[in-house]
């Protein structure tokens, strides 16, 4: 739930004159978002979505992420692309922020997942990571292996309040993955955050992939691991492997898995798991008492890192090796 | 900021049966409002706001509110129009709570309301209330005289703590309106709450009035009283007898002030700056630490009361008797 920086009708007004979209006919603040200011926007030429980039965002990174949206835009992949100023670049300022226009998509996330959507995620995943192929920019996954640590390490002594036994519990898992985190699997550009919120459904078809502002660099595989936990699981945290073999199959009917990267899985579904446990404790044990946001409970990130702790290969997550390997 | 209630895409498209609106294209929560969770909600008949009245809206009053929005609409005002249900009603039930679907109007709220502004509001106020002149719904007004004595109540040993002798300038200000409040002025329906943030711009002109939340049948004049205290000062606080004047001259080429209403002025300006003085004071004192809503400064209204106490007469306001009067 975020606007954090309000945008007036005559701030509006000036920074559309940077634009080719006539003038503004509506302007509402979005209440989602933990990161950054997003309003849906509608001028004379259409319907946008206007994001005021605050401080949890690194500037450096935001040539990335819009660059990112245009490659993959114009590569035929729904998600949404900026609109370009009038000087040809896309990023602008606005109330001090920096600041994009981007196409607004239709849609409606799914709250409830089925297996067959499943199968349109994996679809809608392949086609992203080959649409990046010959993306140039580069940025390290910066939630990746090596900031576990340093994020665990100032809210290591406060685990054990939210459930005990947790300290112990990720310090282990720490150094499982230290010591079995593979090597050499196939590297490219990930979204990294592909969870329900962030996939939009007209009835049952994929209309759109939103919120690239977690993408960067890494193995291919990993971002397979985040949507397995992410979308795979039941709302009470069971593992469904119908759903995973429909993800699965529909992704590697267009962009093969090596055997590499099956057998990596369980371990980068391990790492996944870690990941959102950690960054959802850092939120939980930071949230000001009385703040009207709810943050996201760790303790589903690690009741699935407990099951996938028991998985003995691939074939225990829905992951069957291919014919041969 | 505020989507109090969540919907998913089932309890969407289960809701949605109900009317003739075709299914959702798209559904985003909105960052406004206090009292209710707003969603834009797109459907393959046109763009909407849907609405979730939270507990702060009385239930029983929905009906008015409703019929008003409809009635006005009707009448060819433009506020937003209820859709109705296959079953004729405008108030259905969703995720337990009452809801409804209205029609999104276009339009940019004025951040710095200049004089011709003002005009266009006095314009559209008196339309309203024109337009209003035969509906039949009663609801007094809640925020009235008679509540604020009981608003004060129980924060008034708290007033000190924002400014050193407001508990003394608020309670002399309550005698002082006890003693002087008019009787007998033009009743009627009023919005009572029109502040700039609720009335949406297309180019110059106003394209629509929204948030009928707090309409009530009171003296029409008090809405004008709102509006003058709203609109016609500057940023810093500073009345601006231009935009007043524009703004009563633009109203009462449409609806004409009696002698009494225009004498009346001053005391129902003191009045209304007392009312969102003391509701906004409510507010500041029960905010929770931390909280990521900021609330609104009582402040801003109390030197708007010590200003109107200044004043001699409604001319000190902007507002000349009519000739014989």
């Amino acid at each position: 739930m975020a606007v954090y920086t309000e945008v007036s009708d005559a701030e509006l007004a000036a920074f559309l004159e940077h634009y080719d979209l006539g003038r503004a006919r509506a302007l509402k603040g979005v209440a989602e978002g933990v990161e950054n200011s997003n309003f849906i926007l509608r001028t004379e030429a259409g319907v946008y979505i206007l994001t005021l980039y605050e401080k949890r965002v690194d500037a450096a990174c935001l040539p990335f992420f819009l660059g990112l949206m245009n490659h993959l835009s114009a590569r035929g992949l729904d998600c949404p692309q900026p609109v370009p100023m009038r000087s040809g670049g896309a990023l602008g300022e606005l109330n001090g922020r920096p600041a994009a226009i981007v196409t607004f998509l239709e849609g409606v996330c799914r709250d409830r997942p089925d297996a067959r959507d499943c199968a349109e995620l994996g679809r809608a995943l392949a086609r992203l990571h080959l649409a990046a192929a010959d993306f140039k920019g580069v940025r390290e996954n910066t939630l990746g292996p090596s900031a576990w640590p340093q994020l665990f390490a100032p809210v290591a002594a406060r685990a054990d309040d939210l459930s005990p036994g947790l300290q112990t519990t990720i310090a282990r898992e720490l150094a499982y993955l230290a010591a079995n985190w593979p090597e050499g699997l196939p590297r490219g550009v990930i979204h990294a955050d592909l969870f329900p919120d962030n996939v939009l459904f007209l009835g049952a078809e994929i209309s759109g992939l939103i919120d690239f502002y977690f993408a960067c660099v890494d193995y291919l595989a990993y971002d397979l691991a985040v949507c397995l936990n992410a979308w795979c699981f039941s709302p009470e945290g069971r593992f469904d492997a119908a759903k995973a073999t429909a993800f699965f199959d529909a992704y590697r009917a267009l962009r093969p898995l090596s055997a590499a990267e099956a057998r990596a899985l369980p371990v980068l579904a391990r790492g996944a798991a870690l990941r959102f446990a950690l960054t959802r404790l850092v939120d939980w044990l930071n949230v000001p008492p009385g703040a009207l946001v709810t943050p996201k409970n760790p303790l589903e990130y690690v009741g699935k890192l407990e099951f996938l702790q028991q998985a003995c290969g691939p074939a225990d997550l829905g992951l069957a090796l291919e014919p041969g390997a």
